[in-house]
């Protein structure tokens, strides 16, 4: 009955918590975001390890069975390290996401949408070309999609009856029709930030309106969900639903900085938090 | 014929500079973006005063004869500090703006637009207190204004005819609208973020719409270059043009990170970048 253990830059990680307890209902949460620091996107290769191992080092003390990496940047620079230095598995926030769009695409294009950093990496074009190096990806930075997320300006897939559905139907419009323009062919894209499965009802009624026929969407939140339910299922660490269980037993959450926390944490985890700690990690 | 020292934690700033070589053609300026260690809005007070006296240090090494603090969280942290430590004039971010706005309203009723972190550091209430206990101060976070000045996507004063000008002028008209609900009365608006004077058109456009009646917009990074043309003129320090000028003589830009810059930097500043160097700063 140990917990997962799941860090992120700040509170977006919090969209694969919502995953996990929706997939695994059994399962507990430890959730740390490093919410004093972020964003990670914009400091050097160095930092970020140094930033990643105090964050896996605080889980681990917490008895995980499993650890997650919810943080594209983090994943990208330390998951190596943290791999090599962890006695329980680690999953990146980038493979799992890559590789349902790998196995999802049938036309062998995929666009990936996320932030400048994520982007700018070139992860999942690495992440993607390792799968199958015949897949050609179109990478797009979408920097208005991680503040409209915060916002909850979220469109939804009704309509855009009022002005915040006005804006975030023209957003995505803008996005995706440059993703089209520059991709028409493709028929899967990743939702490659922990944000963005909030935007998900908007991203597929813009979606549908620009391809007119399915495009599938890979939510890199649901796909860490996933996979991290097939490697406990192969290691025989599944913990199965054992009846109702009190508040704030299933998620236990730490972040490095309280500011902002219930309105967004809320808005990323689908209910309110209840169980919250401010926490100090050291700076080295 | 000494340079004006600008420094801010990213390029933002750089809409000061374009202000000041409006306003004050025969000036040079020696511009410090740290774009490394961008945003300060998230970082402890401890850290920016820290960062600030380091950048600060630096623009004093290049002989300057004024130094102004562009960048509002350093303003709000480390701007006493710095007038305390440096032999030259130090202007922060906030008062000139505050200042302005307080002579132009006639209402007595202000309305403050700016980031999360200026609007939670209450330094314009505070500044505007100072300047007139009477006058009432209504203030908004804004956060996808930021995104949207560096995507370029302006919106202007012409109207919405694309998907660019779509999602701006209804960003635009939500936050505005909102300003207008919580405070119809007010006359004045002051631009509380280096990035905003580019929306300037898109915000006069749907100010005037809502309002149907002139409401002022302040912009800081303007009311900073004037700030500064009077306390230079009042010193005798002034720089009158002496003639065209080699290019790069008028901005040295120094940046402790390269990335983005280029396309960044040409829309805050106007025109390109003609003479950029990466520099490191010291941690301590």
């Amino acid at each position: 009955m140990q917990p997962i253990g799941v860090f992120d830059s700040g509170l977006g990680g919090l969209t694969v918590v919502r995953a996990l307890t929706e997939e695994l209902p059994g399962e507990s949460v430890v959730y740390l975001g490093d919410t004093a620091r972020l964003p990670y996107g914009t400091k050097g290769a160095e930092t970020v390890v140094r930033y990643s191992r105090l964050s896996a080092r605080f889980l681990l003390r917490h008895d995980i069975k499993m650890l997650l990496v919810a943080c594209n940047t983090a994943s990208a620079y330390a998951l190596e390290t943290l791999q090599g230095e962890a006695a329980v598995p680690v999953l990146g926030a980038v493979e799992p996401g890559a590789s349902e769009a790998v196995a999802a695409s049938r036309a062998g294009r995929v666009g990936v949408i996320g932030t400048l950093g994520t982007v700018r990496s070139g992860s999942y074009v690495r992440a993607i070309a390792a799968l199958d190096p015949h897949v050609k990806v179109t990478t797009l930075a979408c920097p208005l999609f991680v503040p409209l997320a915060e916002e909850g300006w979220l469109g939804g897939a009704d309509g855009d009856g009022d002005l915040e559905g006005r804006a975030a139907t023209a957003i995505a419009e803008r996005y995706l029709g440059e993703l089209r323009a520059r991709e028409p062919e493709l028929d899967v894209i990743v939702l490659g930030c922990t944000h963005y499965p909030l935007l998900r009802p908007l991203l597929a009624r813009v979606a549908e309106g620009l391809w007119r026929r399915p495009v599938a969407l890979v939510d890199s939140a649901g796909a860490m969900a996933r996979a991290a339910e097939r490697e406990l299922a192969r290691l025989g660490l599944l913990a199965l639903p054992a009846g109702p269980r009190a508040p704030g037993e299933a998620l236990h959450c730490f972040l490095t900085d309280e500011a902002r926390f219930a309105e967004l944490g809320a808005r990323f985890l689908g209910h309110p938090l209840e169980r919250v700690e401010r926490v100090d990690l050291p700076a080295t």
